[in-house]
C-alpha cells in the first residue's frame, strides 16, 4: 500500500497554510512537483519555502516533472480530458517509479484541491481503475476567494443572498440569473468588461497575498478599463499572472 | 486607536486554522466571544482549545458577551439587520469598555469571516459610521464548504462548471439554473427534499472535522429520507447541528 496526501497550502500567502496541512507535509516522503515549465517562478519559490517550513527537514525528496501539454481544441472540456488523461499516466508513473510500498507521496494544490484543480480527479480514477493499492487523503486550504474577500475585508454573499462561482468563459454569456454576487476565476479575456452598465460593483485582485498584491475596487463602469490595463501590465511584469474577482449588483 | 482582528478559526476542526490566523491570535489582548446561550458546548470547548494553543498564555482576557435576539418577523432580510444592529451596539460597548487606546482585540469567527457571517458588515459600519478610531483587519479561514468536500475527497466544481453557493431558503425554489452543482448552507428545513426525482447526487456532512463527524453521499433520490433521518437524529443527540451539503446533477 501507498499513500498519497493531496494537501491544500493556500492561495499565495505562504501562512495560509492550516496548521492541519502543515502537519501533513511532515508526513512526507517524496513530494511530486509537477511544473507547467512557465514563468512561474515565484509560484515555485513560494512552493520550496513551504517546503522548507513545514516538511521534515532531511527527510523527504522532491520529484519534479513536466506538467503535460493540454492540446489544442475547440471544445474546452474534451482539451481538459485529454490533459487529464496524460497528468494520470504522469502520475502513474510516478507512483510505480518514485514511492517504495508503505512509504507516502504528497501533492501541494494552491488554494484547496476542490476548486479548478483535476488533481482530485485524477487521483480517484488511479484508485478506482488501476491495480495500484493508492490510500489517498484530502486537506483542505483556503482558497483564492477567501483570499480575495480577506484582502477587500469584504464579505463573500449579501445577507440570506446567493453567490455563483464560475469562469470567465460562462460570464461572457452575462451575468447569471437569481444570485447577486459572483466570484469568476480563470478568465483570460476580462470578461467582466462585457458587463458594463449593469449597476455592479467589482472587487479584483492579483497576485492576492504575496509581496506583488494589487487590489482594486469600485464600480465596474469607473474600473472595467483600469483592471484591465492593470492586468495586462501585471502580465507583462511578471510573464503570468494569478488572479480573481468578485463582481456584486449594487443595492 | 483601537485595533480589531476578525480571525477565521476554519469550520470545526481545530487544526484547520491558518498558521497566520494562530499568530494573529497571539497579537489579541482581549478576545470578544459573543455566544448565543444555546447548547453548543462543544464548539465553545473546541473554541477555548484553539486559544489555548495559539494566543499568548497568561497575555490575554477573554470578555463574554450574550448574543443579542434575532426578532422573529416573517422578513428575514429585515430580521437580520435587526439583529445585527443591536450586534453592532454590543460590539460598540465592548469595545468602548473593554479595550483601552492602543489595543487589539480580537473576533473568531467558524469558518471564514466572508461566508454567511456578519461581523464584517458590523466592524464595517462601526469603522464607518462612529467617532471611534478603530482599525480593522481580516484573516481568512477554511469554510465549511472545503471542510465538506475535502471529507468526501470530492471537486467542488465540475469541469469548467460553475457552482451556486446558496441557502435553504433558497433552494426550496428549486435547483438553480445554469449550474450542475449547488453546496447548500443553513437549511433548517431539508430543503433537498424537494429536489428528489431531479438526478442529482448528494453529499452531506454535519459536525466535519470534528469527533461528532458524520458523513453521507449517495444518489439524492435514495439519499433524502435516510438524511433527513440522520439530521434528526443528530439534533436531538446534540442538541444543535452544524451541517451544509452539495448536490450535482449527474451525468
Amino acid at each position: 500500500m501507498k499513500t498519497l496526501l493531496i494537501i491544500g497550502i493556500g492561495a499565495g500567502h505562504p501562512e495560509h497554510i492550516t496548521v492541519q496541512a502543515a502537519r501533513a507535509l511532515a508526513r512526507v516522503d517524496v513530494f511530486f512537483l509537477m511544473d507547467k515549465g512557465d514563468h512561474k517562478g515565484k509560484l515555485n519559490a513560494l512552493r520550496k519555502e513551504i517546503l522548507e517550513r513545514h516538511a521534515t527537514p532531511g527527510a523527504y525528496r522532491v520529484v519534479e516533472v513536466r506538467q503535460p501539454e493540454r492540446p489544442a481544441g475547440p471544445d474546452y472540456r474534451t482539451s481538459v480530458n485529454t490533459l487529464n488523461a496524460r497528468k494520470q499516466a504522469a502520475f502513474e508513473r510516478l507512483l510505480d517509479d518514485a514511492v517504495a510500498d508503505g512509504e507516502c507521496a504528497g501533492v501541494l494544490v494552491w488554494g484547496d484541491p476542490s476548486l479548478y484543480d483535476s488533481t482530485l480527479r485524477i487521483v480517484e480514477a488511479i484508485a478506482a481503475n488501476s491495480a495500484r493499492a493508492v490510500h489517498y487523503e484530502v486537506f483542505p486550504g483556503v482558497t483564492s476567494i477567501q483570499a480575495l474577500t480577506a484582502a477587500h475585508r469584504i464579505t463573500l454573499n449579501s445577507i440570506a443572498g446567493a453567490v455563483q462561482i464560475t469562469t470567465g468563459r460562462r460570464l461572457s454569456a452575462g451575468m447569471p440569473e437569481g444570485v447577486d454576487t459572483v466570484v469568476v476565476m480563470l478568465d483570460a479575456q476580462d470578461s467582466f468588461k462585457a458587463l458594463v452598465g449593469q449597476n455592479l460593483d467589482i472587487y479584483w485582485g492579483a497576485y492576492v497575498g504575496t509581496a506583488d498584491e494589487v487590489l482594486l475596487s469600485g464600480r465596474l463602469d469607473d474600473m472595467a478599463q483600469t483592471i484591465a490595463d492593470a492586468r495586462q501590465q501585471a502580465r507583462s511584469q511578471h510573464g503570468w499572472i494569478m488572479d480573481s474577482y468578485l463582481l456584486r449588483r449594487r443595492v
